[in-house]
């Protein structure tokens, strides 16, 4: 069960030649997962390894322009790479509340039909997750117009008791969203894999005469069985401990987290991905944007006990590694920067770089 | 007076690596214009020697993304690279009805606010640009919201006796648009310089008596004067013939024109900028589709006595010349196709691509 990560744009603010717009690609067994989708994506996409017609959901983190303006330009690209197809699962978007009424006008306006369903999931921000002055209510959209709403989908509030919402929830796996603090709402997302089921002990198994077959799927699947011989088998006699899931949390522009959720939900991740936009030095106007500095990063990566942490949304002064750079726009100073307070190796994402993340035993 | 045309994305129905979406820069003494502003025009902008604060008018041909999707993101970046300054004129934008609602929606939703004023001046097609089953009317757009209706702009309407809409008139030039028929309503731009006056003749005035100063502004102006000793100058006496202005013509996608209004607003044009998006091999599926071939362009070059054609918006299965094709997808053989049909060179566009347009005598 392959695990991978791909950066389709690492710069902040706009696409550049050298930084594409923010966007990145979890594959998980050969299903693509985009989060975020600046403009240029699809051309990114095209670009890299990836094949953008195996992208079945899609996150946006916040509605800033860098992040979502390239949604409609790759829907309407999907729907002319595909055919009609009445059996076809929608495309799940998930996203701040607004992104339905901005997806559905762009694609009115520009005369586009999906071959393809899509189900646009709102979250609800609360106030707090921005500054009180640059809070704005879209909850009312679209309501008084007497025209469709657009594409299907759920609305999502926050679960005060859990301080996320609960996305997706599927047999191996569990995505949630928590809420991060920017100039206007932003959120995080956790994907975490349910534990595997250890092997079946095959010797054992012989020994206490459970024959192959049924029986087998039923202890694997963790129900205890009876013999005929009257014994009783349970799971735990025969299985080996599960093996732990992966964990990969991918957060959206920030100057920190409300509450105690991200570290919570971030616990152990695999991978940390965190903006640090601008260096330890332009802390105070890192924070007067919204943004992060890689100290920052590297304390919530510490506090989380974060197995890697990896540094992303670079402001455009800083050109990739290996590119020559301005005095003081030398993006691996971002990099010795969180470092030096996580203590470890912390990784700076590139365009088109691919994180694996193996299997845990 | 320098008049150039860049080519910034010269792909039809998405961007792609080889041919960025449509967008065309027209700069007219370092003042530039832009003409169609699919996805990731910013970044082709960037890309290119143009200087992207120089905008100062966009012209949007058609409502299909591929052809103003990269406009609010355009207009955020403009924005972020500028200081705010209560006097400066607005950017002028022109496109079809339905613009101004998606932009407003764009820009409120990703909680942009611009730096610098836009007005957006919406152009009212007729019924019988698309095929009846396509159109869609947005006049009512926005309006029962109780909202804001966004930026300032003029509603444009067809003006029935010269079939054509004027857009902008200024002392040197004019700019109008005409109809086109496509798979939904699109527009063609004509902008015509006016005649430039025709040099003072120094000795004619010396021989005359007509002392330098105030005298001969007022005759290179057009008006005539009486000097001390009572002769009347006219001003046809002591100035050569004025100079024909040039005339720069960029058609929206279409499978032809409405009405005679384009052969008439095009004739003699310096240059003719025309889609031909697939061979005349496929010529049904280009009309299908609201497409032309090169015979099409050719055609029109033809009839309206146009000084170059230049063609554009390729399918995406065209490479740029130069690079290898597939059987079927030279492009070069487009040119071929148009060439055999005028009876001279016939221009192939290419992303950066700059084509000057000299001042003529």
């Amino acid at each position: 069960m392959s695990l991978e990560i791909t950066f389709l744009g690492t710069g902040s603010a706009f696409p550049s030649p050298s930084r594409g717009a923010s966007a990145l690609v979890l594959r998980r067994e050969g299903q693509c997962w985009l989060f975020d989708c600046g403009e240029g994506t699809q051309t990114q996409l095209m670009r890299s390894h990836l094949r953008a017609a195996r992208i079945t959901k899609i996150f946006i983190t916040h509605l800033h322009g860098d992040h979502f303006f390239g949604l409609p330009g790759l829907l309407c690209t999907l729907s002319l790479q595909s055919s009609p197809d009445a059996s076809r699962a929608p495309v799940d978007i998930y996203g701040p509340l607004g992104l339905r009424s901005f997806l559905w006008r762009s694609l009115e306006l520009s005369h586009s039909e999906l071959l393809f369903p899509i189900a646009v999931h709102e979250l609800v921000p609360t106030r707090d997750q921005c500054p009180a002055e640059e809070f704005r209510d879209f909850s009312g959209l679209d309501s008084s117009e007497g025209l469709p709403r657009g594409p299907p989908g759920r609305v999502v509030h926050l679960d005060p008791g859990e301080d996320c919402y609960l996305l997706v929830e599927e047999e191996q796996l569990v995505v949630r969203a928590f809420r991060l603090f920017h100039r206007v709402p932003s959120f995080g997302f956790v994907l975490e894999e349910k534990p595997r089921p250890g092997k079946l002990d095959v010797q054992k198994l012989k020994d206490l005469g459970v024959q192959p077959g049924p029986l087998y799927g039923k202890l694997k699947s963790g129900t205890a069985v009876v013999l005929e011989n009257g014994t009783t088998v349970l799971p735990g006699d025969v299985l080996a401990a599960p093996a732990p899931g992966r964990k990969v949390c991918v957060l959206g522009d920030c100057s920190g987290a409300l509450g105690a959720a991200a570290e919570r939900l971030c616990r152990g991740a695999d991978v940390l991905v965190h903006e640090a936009t601008l260096g330890d030095a332009q802390q105070e106007r890192a924070r007067q944007h919204g943004h992060s500095t890689p100290r920052a990063a590297a304390e919530l990566a510490t506090r989380c006990q974060a197995k890697r942490l990896v540094l992303t949304h670079f402001s455009q002064r800083y050109r990739p590694a290996g590119q020559p750079a301005e005095p003081g726009s030398d993006v691996t100073e971002l990099k010795r920067q969180a470092e030096a307070v996580l203590g470890r190796e912390v990784t700076l994402a590139e365009d088109f770089m691919t994180i694996e993340i193996p299997l845990k035993k």
